[in-house]
């Protein structure tokens, strides 16, 4: 048995002193220096090329180096193995601050100081209340919940979305699609952390962004695939959105093409809000490997018909 | 008896109509419209000329219409009465949202990535986790509080100091001159929301500085007077500091020729960090002016030896 590494995204020294320490009986082969498909028990990936998994006859299950699993579930070379993702590691905590500063740089109108400083403008913009400003979260999930529970600390008038009915203490829930929007109607930001599935894929379009108050602002943190980004352009071009903070996007790297890097009212990021840090993963990983070496469940097992 | 009102910064309506709800048989005047400065019990002021003060015979109290009130201690033609500061008045939680905002700034490297995409270039820089960021606070009252308590549930290792020894639940606490260094030597960041008396004038200076690791950052959001402006240029040229984001400056509005205006690393902003909504301070000041008539001490009296 043997477990397979494969990432262009995370280094694998860590990973592999994780699982000399905690599982010395557990070789640990790094793609491509792989010696020995036959005997990988557990392929720890992130973005596998179509058609690696298929070819480890003894996979038991998939360990994703990350909280999105969209394109593992919609490859269909994954073999039918449990799909396992990373519930925190540290990415919720880090959305969170991502998150918070979207707000706080929309509500405290960060940008139009910017702007006055690029002019050596001194002028003071009226104050708005955090308390008057409603922030709505899609999705109510880990990453979602930690969000939402900064922003209340902070003040602002908090609302959650989601296609399931998690409700969160102290928020207004609103649940599936009849309440959507009435959940939009007064969000002057909509932060997105929904997971991408054929339910949410596309969420973040006109349609929606006509249903919440003009002048609102749109931070999306879940997928490219929730956006339709000529939406947004268009929405942003008509004052409907005032402005956008973005860290996913349809095709990543965000092609030199795109209108959104020199838009304005857009902040691009590079997928940097969450990002997962192996130190912190290490342990979660692990303990899920043990657990199925007992035969018992791992925690992170994705229901293939949600989608996550 | 009646109420003497002066800002140039806050617009006197809901303040006469509050006092108009609460006081109906106290007249409030409004300057210059003064009909009888005879008769004035109470100044509620903001920034008053030098020598209005002076002229109010009945005079009980001065009644701040902001938290900071150096400017009237040091002015010698303000009268021997109380002079009584706002203790909050959504002044601290606006300040702790400005405070919040910049140590996610300067942690999560926005403007490193503002940088990236006007140059349209994708690449995702190492993430550092909030807990191993040093973030401390000069000034423990009720703003440092607020401010500390916030990015201890962000995450972030947090520290106060202060003159007085004020400690707060959680964050280790660095009290009076002797300590000051140990206290700044292991800040990645220091926020500044210290009052402006003698003793602390110029404490954001290169001797600070240099004490601080290099790379560090420095937040001002307590009086221009505290910052030596000069000193701060040298050090982010010769980056023992990073960045800096500076809300007050030692002169209001900052001048045109000041070279903070355009440094690469500076964020100015117009002194918006805290602003008195009117809201949230009528009730506080309204409270006050009642327990003077029943003649008990109002809340927020400074202690003019502190000059806070």
């Amino acid at each position: 048995m043997s477990v397979l590494f494969y990432s262009q995204a995370d280094d694998p020294v860590p990973w592999r002193n994780a699982f000399a320490a905690a599982l010395p009986q557990m070789p640990f082969q790094v793609w491509p220096d792989v010696e020995d498909m036959e005997s990988v028990r557990y392929a720890l990936v992130w973005n596998p090329p179509s058609g690696l998994l298929e070819k480890l006859p003894k996979l038991r299950a998939v360990l994703a180096l990350g909280a999105g699993v969209d394109a593992l579930i919609a490859d269909p070379t994954t073999p039918q193995v449990p799909v396992v993702r990373l519930l925190d590691a540290g990415l919720a905590a880090q959305m969170a601050e991502y998150a918070v500063y979207a707000v706080l740089h929309f509500h405290r109108r960060m940008r139009d100081y910017e702007k006055q400083q690029q002019k050596r403008t001194w002028n003071q913009l009226a104050p708005m209340p955090a308390s008057g400003w409603s922030v709505g979260v899609m999705g109510t999930g880990v990453i979602g919940g930690i969000i939402l529970k900064h922003l209340v600390t902070l003040g602002y008038r908090v609302r959650g979305w989601s296609l399931s009915g998690t409700s969160i203490e102290g928020v207004e829930s609103f649940v599936g699609e009849d309440e959507l929007d009435a959940f939009l109607s007064e969000c002057r930001v909509v932060i997105n952390v929904l997971p991408l599935t054929p339910s949410t894929a596309g969420i973040l379009g006109v349609r929606t962004f006509n249903v919440m108050p003009r002048g609102s602002y749109v931070v999306n943190i879940g997928r490219g695939g929730h956006l339709i980004e000529e939406d947004l352009l268009a929405d942003l071009d008509s004052g409907q959105i005032a402005g956008a903070m973005l860290d996913v996007f349809n095709e990543e790297p965000l092609p030199q093409s795109s209108p959104l890097w020199s838009h304005p009212n857009v902040i691009v990021t590079p997928h940097i809000a969450g990002v997962t840090i192996a130190s912190e993963a290490e342990e979660q990983v692990i303990e899920n490997v043990k657990r199925m070496e007992r035969g018992e469940t791992p925690v992170g097992v994705v229901d293939r018909s949600k989608g996550y």
